[in-house]
């Protein structure tokens, strides 16, 4: 469909500036009676997005998932009273005049800040800076890439209206870097440059050219008055054409309307007060009561809210014409439900393999392995790694790499860009068709970690491969040697850390990643080799308790030694020399903390056993084992950063052996 | 001292080659022995090291510790085998040739990555991408700093080595963006332009316009061949008196003499193997054995090391010469001495004021007072805010801010940049002189871990302020508030978590983290007000324990309830519901876990008391907390995110009530 069919004519510029202000009006009213809220930015942007939102954007109030709606990303998610003014006026059902009223209040659809799986309408949680734009890039790349698989069902724009803090944020360098690269021509950001911050003019902290910074990454981008809605329009419409990603800079006062706060950092972060209000109304020539909506404006914004539904009603003609296969598998992609026969097969293919052929290989390479079955079989799953695809053993030998000439690869290269991948892979995951993995170092994990929090709090799918998990990978030294990295992941709620011990627990751990719908997944893997402990055909997914005994006594133990990944088979050798030594030790492995936590509270009684000695053993700090061994149980691990050296002298150095193992059981039972 | 003084004459062609390939071979060798490495990067960027540190580095390798020396920073610390060739043969005691030999093994001065706590003459530790040009943006606003405050004697340059992945990490745009806007025309960033990453050619994941885009920060930047030694000295030469940071894009070829492997990612990161040695030796002309350096080279390096021995003797007589009250403030600051009766005398008289008019605030607020107290008597702390300066409370009111054009403040506005912050703050401390200290809200210390993560490696002085700490926050809602951030940070190494429950403690806690020379400090602080708890004068930093009853009853308790921060006063009316029920309780209030943990056993045992209820309680999740209350104790806090409302609502909402402490007790004690 060619752009101008959709757009329409141009709105009068009285309804233009009525259907702005309605925006303005809801926008200060619900901060003043929430008593907290952002006012600034809704009442600078409202003529932007009041432009967007009446002439261009892709939507259906009515259909709110329509799989080929455009997304629009509030990256600023601090003015979200801006996105509920829209979502109310457009004709949402999730956000109504009541809910606007409590904006910010326990149980509203109207939180401080926009949250996805609240609200729905809004296409990604956003607030902490920078994550809307990283996020949006990853939903455009998997417009591009769906469209290389489904064709013209998958043809959609991606907008973001970013504020100055988004920009300033490190992670918008390595987002628009990664979009300039693949030349998403299909994302469009709003920057809302106001030129101010919550400290006071932007000059007080930052002289960036924004427009030629953008266009360094490979962007299209220029200037123009972010009040001028024809202004708006010309801009948005020559976007629609561009070969490349488009950013304007709109030029907006911030509080706009606002008689003494307008253009000032005091209209950004906190109601208005009464009496500025008053004069915003007047200098608005808005003269309703707070909350009210002349019908005649309303109106308009409904019609503009059902100003897609021809193109709703075409597309759904389209998709009935797909032929049928690929249609269904078209929608069971973007359902997110897994092909779950073809990954069972996969499964019981990929675990046969390895108990006929046992593997003593790095979990890392034992999720390649893995990784061999499993793609084939998921055709949703894009890999990536953040140019440590060698290392992080993420690219199986069939994927081929998505590039801007061609995006139905499905292997990113994402760069060194930890934080703006982990973005990414949000957005792909909340556009839908895709569940996105990839790599990179775990000691990165903290560059990443704004993302994988939100990935968390949203409940994404989105699956993280981290090498290099502990002192084992040598002589790179402490600054690459996670040490806290798997407690501070195991501190995130709903987050998945998984820790396999051989190739059995990788193959069973990533099939547990893939059935997590609602939450993210980190695989911890070795870069050193690992024994092959599993070696009979299990049916069930032993994993999926969290905790199991991989090796036991005949009789009762004196010692329960449990441990994680490399520091399974270390227990299993000090299980041994107990045992030589007349002393009775089992072993737990413990792939997954929060799968265990989650047992019925017998299981896990049973699972932890009633030896009188308990030992953990991971090459990392002690916090949390104490949920497993008790407060009182001997812990074998990390208390410092690492060292550079081979690894095996690490773990000879920091005491992570068996015999070190045996000989804090022994020096207890004595 | 005009530049040309320092500069000297060119170092004849044939003795550059020579000199450049002397870096070559002791890094390829250093790499083949140890079988690790990266070779890559030293064969790359040999000429512009040379030209480097034989005609303009000011450096001195008797004195590595010379205050006005010139920085330098391997931003891509893998290459950390250029580092250490250049500290052996510039004639640095501390890296030997036998050093040299022990490359990446335990105990060696030649670790992994560059280790400025290991070996002397390594300005800052490098490893994870971005971090060193991140760090040196710090050096060079402190020689800024310095010199606004104490003239001649701090003249330095702040010069990097920056590689491809450091400039796509995002933590570089916040560096290069503060960098631009406070025109340090001091720092002069080289980047290996070699055009290969890990995963191939670079073009596989970037397309980014460098030059360009340092230009829109504000930077002057030009590309020039990187094998020229004299396009190399030319480009230094203009870099010296440029009025803005340089970025200087050096085209180098990866691996450079290396037949096969030369300007291929092969050669990055792995042993060139023994035949490609050969070549290499073939290609370079250097007939040398392993680890052998011709007299005649060695002594042309050594000639270069000892090239700025005129300078140092000139600076040590213009030291002497400057006004002795000044010199001798000026030693103290670079020692990093604190101005210890100062400081007892400040802390005194803000005790006293707090004992005589107590303070019901917010944490936030009572450190605020507390600087204002602290900041005249410790004249080297330099505050600042990732723009959220009247929320941190971080700003006195005497301070003025730091601007481009003028120096002398004490206040930084480092922009919506936390990660760049931190980093630049790690530099500060680095650089000697200052204490950084400065300001976000707790929940993005994620987008700074990386560099607090580098500040405890390196066990630096670096003081972060962040408030906001807890569901307390209220309506931003979860996306703003830290549940597991208390816990991630507790399990980083060598850092100091401190949670004041009220103003006494929060001015206790900025004392310990003032006095902690050796490691960084983490003051979590509320948005919300408390009441004050402690209305005696204690001569004693009582919050030096780490842990202390905060209230208590005459006799034995039932039930001992230990609290951090917010939960303090909470946990004090739980044990005031609990005496009304006939239930004696306790109060420990645990400002540090880490301080606490470090007390002698009995002291903890002690502290901790044999009370058969124990109950933790803290608005954030419970890992960690077994350490003190068992992990049969009783925990009252979050095991989700939070949620959007007016905290008190929060706060009932998630059971964290002085009812629901009192409930949990008796339950146990039934």
């Amino acid at each position: 469909m060619a752009a101008n069919e959709r757009h329409g004519s141009a709105t009068p510029i009285t309804a233009h500036k009525s259907m702005a202000n309605a925006i303005r009006a809801l926008a200060m009213d619900a901060v003043e009676k929430a008593n907290s809220g952002h006012p600034g930015l809704p009442l600078g942007a409202a003529d932007v997005a009041t432009v967007l939102f009446s002439r261009f954007l892709k939507f259906d109030p009515a259909a709110p998932k329509w799989a080929d709606r455009d997304r629009f990303v509030l990256s600023a998610g601090h003015g979200s009273m801006l996105l509920y003014a829209l979502l109310y006026l457009t004709g949402y059902s999730s956000v109504t005049l009541d809910e606007i009223k409590r904006f910010r209040q326990l149980g509203s659809k109207t939180p401080g800040h926009p949250e996805n799986f609240v609200t729905e309408g809004i296409e990604t949680t956003t607030g902490p800076l920078g994550q809307g734009l990283a996020t949006a890039v990853g939903m455009a790349i998997a417009e591009r890439h769906l469209a290389a698989e489904f064709g013209g069902i998958v043809d959609h724009k991606t907008y973001v209206l970013a504020s100055d803090g988004d920009l300033m944020e490190g992670i918008s360098q390595e987002a628009i870097a990664l979009a300039g690269h693949l030349k998403l021509s299909k994302l469009i950001v709003l920057f809302d440059d106001n030129g101010i911050s919550i400290d006071g003019a932007l000059s007080l902290s930052d002289s960036v050219d924004q427009v030629k910074r953008f266009e360094a990454a490979g962007w299209a981008s220029w200037r123009i008055d972010g009040h001028d809605p024809e202004a708006i329009a010309a801009a948005l419409e020559k976007a629609q054409s561009a070969d490349r990603p488009v950013m304007i800079a709109c030029k907006t006062t911030i509080g706009y309307g606002a008689p003494n706060k307008a253009g000032k950092s005091s209209s950004h972060g906190s109601p208005l007060g009464a009496d500025e209000i008053k004069g915003t109304r007047a200098a608005l020539g808005w003269d309703y009561p707070p909350f009210e909506i002349p019908a005649d404006i309303l109106s308009a914004w409904r019609i503009a809210g059902s100003r897609s539904q021809g193109v709703h009603a075409a597309w759904q003609k389209q998709l009935a014409a797909v032929e049928p296969a690929k249609r269904v598998e078209f929608e069971r992609r973007m359902k997110g439900d897994l092909p779950l026969e073809a990954l069972a097969a996969a499964m019981r293919a990929l675990k046969e393999s390895l108990v006929a052929t046992p593997k003593n290989i790095a979990s890392r390479s034992a999720s390649e392995y893995a990784l061999e079955f499993l793609v084939p079989a998921v055709p949703e799953m894009v890999g990536g790694s953040a140019d440590l695809t060698g290392s992080n053993n993420t690219r199986t030998k069939s994927m081929k790499a998505i590039s801007a000439a061609d995006f139905s690869g499905r292997f990113i290269h994402y760069g060194i860009r930890e934080h703006g991948m982990a973005a990414a892979m949000n957005g792909m995951t909340l556009h839908g068709g895709i569940i996105p993995y990839s790599g990179t170092f775990l000691v990165f994990s903290d560059y990443a970690r704004p993302a994988i929090r939100l990935a968390a709090l949203m409940g994404e799918r989105v699956i993280h491969v981290m090498t290099h998990d502990s002192i084992g990978l040598g002589e790179d030294g402490p600054t690459h040697q996670p040490v806290e990295h798997l407690a501070a992941l195991r501190a995130i709620p709903n987050l998945l850390v998984f820790r396999p011990a051989d190739a059995v627990e990788t193959a069973e751990c990533w099939e547990l990643a893939l059935k997590s719908k609602d939450r993210p997944s980190v695989l911890a893997l070795t870069r050193q080799n690992l024994p092959q402990l599993r070696d009979r055909l299990d049916e069930e997914n032993v994993c999926a308790r969290g905790a199991y005994e991989i090796a036991g006594p005949d009789g009762a133990a004196q010692v329960s030694i449990f441990a994680t990944g490399s520091e399974v088979s270390i227990a299993v050798d000090g299980a041994k020399l107990l045992a030589a030594k007349g002393v009775a030790a089992r072993v737990v492995s413990v792939p997954s903390f929060e799968l265990f936590a989650e047992q019925p509270e017998d299981v896990r009684r049973a699972i932890i056993g009633t030896a009188p000695v308990k030992i953990g053993v991971e090459a990392a700090v002690r916090m949390g084992w104490d949920a497993i061994i008790g407060s009182d149980g001997i812990f074998v691990g990390m208390t410092t950063f690492g060292a550079s050296a081979p690894y095996k002298e690490l773990y000879q150095k920091f005491g992570i052996t068996a015999e070190g193992i045996a000989e804090a059981a022994l020096s207890k039972l004595r």
